[in-house]
């Protein structure tokens, strides 16, 4: 033992990390999230963590925080001051497509599993380094409307099949908000976007105050904002009757309601109030054009968005010079997974991943004690060996703590009989290494 | 298409990413790693890509550059500036060890494949940025020399299903080497280690000329020290004897001969080659404190390591008043990848995990297309759905450039069968989408 100062190993806040027995339920999920992407036949893509400043910024002002690189022992020509770690997984992927064109198959289609990054102030809830799943389609000149439903349906899956509570994927389309604004009069549609988003934070009369004073609308311009921003409806039908009856008429509104009807009615097969329509729904300052998604949880409505995306019309045109619009998805995996374990959600897995757990009867038997564990992997079985000759009370309290379900007793002397225990009904029985199963 | 001006979507030098199909090959790689893992009973374990730059630099001196954070919009209190991207998967293991020393069983033993971050001057095969498949045993007060055996059996048998060209494993023991130089009267053994470390890059002449001018050794000893580097060996008898006939002495010698005999013993039964002592073998600035390994390529000598590792009593130990010492050892997957990738020696896979392409013959028969998919989905196949009605001469060429296997052919009209075509052999046949395999 050192007698150095300590260096504490706490952890840094909004960089979770988890023990093992929570990690084992984690990557079940990322097994699961990946298969259900690729049953949809979606490749996977990994883009590096790092991308050039340049990149990072190409779509512009963006909500997020990026963090620089700075190499601590800097050389001339270093390039470090212009890297940054991204910030989401769609940029990245936009480059990549832009920086491969020639070799990729369009429409194109990757689901892209990996963490970010953002330098936020640490808080409750958000995370400086998360893991986000994402599903996009990047094609050239257009991407058919197809895709806009495709996607939710597979969100969908995910999360049904991870089994998490009751949550709801909001859809709306930016075409809709920003032809009904044109509709109204309006100059700045994108600045009535950015007021309406913060509906959730500061309220209706939050934002009719900051519509009408810093944006410079008539109440009661503010006022069909705010009854837009308040339809919500799980078939095409409902919608289209709603907006109807603010009597507002645009050619691109009138684009936006038909886009959103082929998304709702793709969808109509899945449960109800699974995919609903929120006309209140605008994403910000994020850089999407047409449909836009937002998942949440039903009970936790001010926890925020678990899944967000939206079409973007043309992120990868930043890069080269082709019209390569996309649309794209993207579960927030640790922010749910995080939520649920705080919780108290989520039952830990065993602490080890092996299936059995092959006991060291006596240092002479060791070798017999691994070549018995060999055998069994031999046949795929999860294997541990015992590291050295211990008590058999200390063996056997070992596995279990450790959460292994079965003790293997290797023969104590030649021609004598393999034993197994069931550690959880407490049976021995005789076993063969070529035959036995967990 | 924007008129904005182009931002470059080039790869950052030192970044690797890869096409789909030759992702999908690393994918692959990535499940057999994490299946032997698991199939030894280690357990997943990911910490942040992010510690304090304390934590990384809590045992002193490194190799490595590391990359610090710095907020591009920073705050007032704002602690970023003190986070560093880690450099390898060690040291964040020791610290992960010591903040949940009281919820992990002992001896505790993980695998972990993430991405570790060099702040390199970018050049041929080495990255700034490359996954890392590790495994560690970290116990209190001392580790079985057992483990010290079990981790490059694993390692051996992991390279050996990824079927990559003819490696050593080589194996030598840091004691070994001080209790040698001790053994000759060497004040400063790590100085030793330290010069005898360049020995592939200087030659034997370069560095007996280092340990005679700079750390001041007789001539004779210089000439001890390059001839007990120069021992190789695959079995302990024959170590031995290499050793003895050097005729120095000492009880830490001693101690390290028997380790390394151990191991080598230990792994007897694999095949001659795979595991060599080499001792030459240092481990320069590393932590290394007992047994060391590196793994090389055979044919490319000149490449250097593809895996490394060690013993270290005790990393952990900066973090907590515990005796925590480990053992591990990481196979360098980009590394290793990326050098098979640029040697042609890897054959990209599909640039689709697809089984079948189900085509859309109409837009009224979309749904008829969509519904058919879900129920081959439902038996676990992975299926592509085509995105819209478009001729089938182009759905077909779509599935021929996805490297997609079979299209298949929904009813064109109600009461017709489903129809599959084999787009290996051409055949088209009625299938059944609950029974059809690929």
């Amino acid at each position: 033992m050192s007698d150095a100062p300590i260096v504490k190993p706490v952890a840094i806040s909004g960089f979770p990390e988890w023990l093992p027995g929570v990690r084992a339920v984690e990557l079940a999920w990322l097994d699961r999230i990946r298969a259900t992407f690729e049953r949809y036949g979606f490749c996977s893509v990994e883009t590096p963590s790092v991308e050039s400043l340049d990149v990072l910024a190409a779509k512009g002002e963006t909500s997020q925080e990026v963090y620089a690189l700075r190499r601590l022992q800097a050389e001339p020509g270093d390039d470090s001051g212009r890297l940054g770690l991204h910030f989401d997984l769609t940029v990245p992927f936009a480059r990549y497509v832009a920086a491969h064109f020639n070799e990729l198959t369009f429409p194109f289609r990757r689901y892209q599993i990996q963490r970010v990054w953002r330098g936020e102030r640490p808080q409750e809830g958000r995370y400086r380094e998360f893991t986000q799943c994402d599903i996009d389609v990047i094609n050239v000149d257009s991407v058919p409307l197809y895709f806009d439903a495709e996607l939710p349906r597979i969100v969908h899956e995910v999360l049904t099949e991870l089994n998490v509570p009751a949550w709801t994927l909001n859809v709306n389309n930016r075409k809709l908000l920003q032809g009904f604004y044109e509709g109204l009069g309006i100059d700045d549609p994108v600045a009535v976007i950015r007021a309406a988003d913060k509906l959730d934070k500061i309220g209706p009369d939050g934002v009719a105050k900051v519509l009408v004073d810093q944006v410079g609308l008539t109440a009661a311009q503010a006022k069909s904002v705010l009854d837009l921003a308040a339809v919500k409806a799980s078939d095409s039908a409902a919608v289209a009757e709603a907006v109807g009856r603010l009597g507002v008429k645009s050619d691109l509104l009138t684009t936006g309601l038909d886009e959103l009807a082929f998304v709702l009615d793709e969808l109509a097969d899945l449960p109800v109030g699974s995919v609903v329509a929120d006309l209140s729904i605008a994403r910000g300052l994020d850089y999407y054009t047409g449909t836009v998604y937002e998942a949440k949880f039903v009970d936790w409505p001010g926890f925020g968005s678990i899944c967000s995306g939206g079409r973007y019309d043309d992120l990868a045109g930043s890069f080269i010079r082709r019209n390569l619009p996309g649309v794209g998805i993207s579960i927030g995996l640790t922010r749910i997974f995080a939520k649920l374990v705080a919780e108290g959600m989520i039952n830990p897995g065993p602490a080890s991943p092996a299936d059995v757990l092959v006991v060291i009867p006596s240092d002479e038997r060791r070798r017999v004690a691994v070549a018995t564990a060999g055998r069994l992997r031999a046949r795929g079985l999860k294997v541990e060996t015992y590291h050295q000759a211990d008590k058999l009370a200390k063996q056997l309290r070992y596995a279990n703590r450790k959460g292994i379900g079965a003790l293997w007793f290797p023969p104590f002397e030649d021609g004598k009989p393999h034993e197994v225990k069931n550690l959880a009904t407490g049976d021995q029985t005789e076993a063969d290494p070529d035959t036995w199963t967990p």
